[in-house]
């Protein structure tokens, strides 16, 4: 039986046309996350599985893990996400680093989730973390990193929405404003994560049963729709206060499709304080793209003095399919510059030439195949090749050289020199 | 307990100094491949066992593969090497690719051996396949190719040599000339693949065992080191025709260091033809470097009509072991151009500024943490940044901004636009 073509499910083979656009996303990346000086790390895909049994989302772990055992009997995995790996590297170097200190990386990472639209088992994603900012600047700046790369796709500001919330300030809400206990809180905040995802009856049930009589003073917190909503003891909450300058700070940056929304948890255990997260606004992709927020905690978990950190993961998957939504993937023809059909027995002799080409900067693909010449033209054709030139023993000698355009069928005669200024012109 | 900072065992974290030389070798491999038509492609980490059980050699399905059932009970692997991938997805488009197709793409591949220098467990590895391409022009053109990489990374052609053999020759010497049956054939190829790795009694020892009574005669093929050394029966044989013609392809082209080795196996059992690797010649880094071949039957096994191919594999770890032997690893800072301090709360008021030295191109890295200047210097120096920008109240109001380069002490006071000429000068 033969063998079959598919790739792993729910993962994608990246044909040459594909890989042009992961690749321009990946330059946007890149370029956005260096202006902001950000340098760039990266770490394998396998993992000890303990690495994310402290932080990461319990669901991850223990159902969406590609976990094994290796022939050394250790037990790991593929990555799921890249925060812990980024700290475990942090903390490795904790005092030789200086801060704040920027990285970023675009690592695939691994869950074995059924796959849908928007969500496969393996993306890549763009993961930018500052670490060494303990004030609502880094916060600003993280933000600022994210909003820039939406506008360096293209994004119009109000095809999306940058909602911001605080994990301490909701935190302290459902502790100290409605009185529940620890494990009432963790639950809460779990409930309020998937609310978007169930009806709104078996929300109301399901926190009924977590919060019991004090169900109206939640619901009462959760109807806040801006900072100023909020009960004036929250006023004073240091998180409030960071929200209202982070705010200010992005409405200065002309950053003004950033909202409060005290429903936003992100799902990670690791948060501390303030979350975000850009949420496509359009009727057909209405989704959340990706987010980050503050983990002040994750570096000192390896036992050195903790950093704090605020960062990001931007997956490639769902932006793709935000570029696609919103018709701002540009089109990508291949970078081969030009074919060489060569004509008669001279592939030897004509090698001087090629590599001038090649040498002025060119990329040449030769078909050395020795097919018949409209056959190779059709071939050059179906490969998306702009222009072919053609090498025969009198071009050699006469070192004038037919090039025709395909796309119009246009021919000129002319030095290799004139080639490449046509060409790259 | 303290969660460890170490990487898996085998496998590397790249901090960003590592990550710079590494982007370098990857830089140099697309450059090369690109400019000879070669479009890249990429394809997931995991691959389903089966793949690999066909052609790829017994030592390392058995024995290094990270394979592993998924959670829907599938036999999946972390790829040991691309070939079959690539095959897998030329296959699947059989029909709908142009040829030749040339396609590079640059994996992370996995296999579990005893960590040892140039060798480790996760590795990446430039893949270069030329398909549709059944004339010795295509095994020309690949190694001109890898030969180009070595010519860009600044290599002395002395400092390394290409060996060129056919399995077509070697196979059809041992069946034909020698005399020996199947079985004989591939237990000999799998000898001589070992030779340099066993002290000669042994090797003596364990080909008698193969061959027996013709031992002699194996012996005398093999003394043979150049291609006229070959009986003259052989010397019509269409291999020992083509690895003529290649040889004075390559001398033709410059490539002077290439030479026949009749003891050249490598090890992949899907080669079918002429095969090459390059050996690195300083005494102290005397090893196999890379090496490719022709491996006409693997797009076959999918079930589709069979495409002639020929391609190589270059490593990150024995290309980086090969530049720092050689001296060759260029000096590689941090991208970042400028680090910004603030003087006083100017923070918001600054922002402006900032936003247009990036706009201007600058890459920028802002201390937003209030610390003394003197600690904010200090720590500039420590990341390795050059140039460092002073922005305060006064810097604002006049636009002229004090800017400091590190190594030398020397500042002056400029305009935005000045800096930004100083920094890309």
């Amino acid at each position: 039986m033969a063998l079959s073509t598919s790739p792993y499910k729910g993962a994608r083979d990246f044909y040459p046309s594909d890989k042009r656009k992961q690749n321009y996303i990946f330059k946007v990346w890149r370029e956005v996350a260096e202006s902001f000086g950000y340098e760039e790390y990266d770490a394998p895909v396998i993992e000890p599985l303990e690495l994310y049994l402290a932080k990461t989302s319990e669901e991850i772990v223990k159902e969406q893990t590609y976990a094994f055992e290796d022939r050394g009997g250790r037990q790991v995995t593929l990555r799921p996400e890249m925060t812990p790996t980024v700290s475990r590297m942090v903390a490795g170097k904790r005092q030789e680093l200086a801060y704040p200190l920027r990285w970023y990386s675009i690592p695939n990472l691994w869950r074995y989730e059924r796959p849908q639209k928007g969500r496969l088992r393996e993306h890549w994603q763009l993961n930018v973390d500052l670490f060494g900012a303990s004030g609502v600047e880094g916060d600003y700046e993280i933000i600022e990193v994210a909003d820039s790369i939406m506008q360096r796709f293209g994004a119009n500001r109000d095809s999306y929405i940058i909602r911001l919330n605080s994990r301490k300030l909701i935190n302290d809400v459902l502790r100290e404003q409605i009185g529940l206990d620890e494990t009432q809180t963790a639950a809460a905040i779990r409930l309020i994560d998937r609310q978007q995802k169930m009806p709104a009856d078996q929300f109301m049930q399901a926190m009924n049963e977590i919060v019991q009589e004090k169900s109206q003073s939640l619901l009462d917190i959760l109807k806040c729709v801006s900072l100023s909503d909020l009960p004036p003891e929250l006023q004073d909450h240091q998180s409030t206060k960071d929200l209202h300058k982070l705010s200010m700070l992005l409405a200065r940056s002309g950053i003004t499709n950033a909202q409060f929304d005290i429903t936003l948890m992100r799902g990670f255990d690791y948060y501390t304080d303030i979350v975000f997260e850009l949420f496509d606004t359009s009727p057909e992709n209405n989704r959340s793209l990706f987010g980050g927020g503050r983990y002040d905690g994750l570096v000192g978990l390896f036992g050195v003095e903790p950093v704090p950190t605020v960062g990001f993961g931007m997956g490639d998957v769902t932006v793709g399919d935000f570029l696609d939504t919103h018709n701002l993937m540009p089109g990508l023809t291949t970078p081969v510059d030009l074919a060489v059909i060569i004509i008669g027995a001279v592939y030897l002799e004509a090698q001087d030439a090629i590599k001038q080409l090649r040498e002025a900067g060119l990329k040449v693909a030769v078909d050395h195949t020795g097919r018949k010449i409209d056959k190779q033209l059709k071939m050059a054709d179906k490969a998306g090749y702009k222009f072919v030139l053609f090498i025969g023993e009198q071009e050699l000698r006469t070192s004038q050289f037919k090039l025709k355009e395909l796309a119009t069928g246009q021919e000129q005669t002319i030095s290799l020199n004139q080639v490449t200024d046509v060409i790259t012109k």
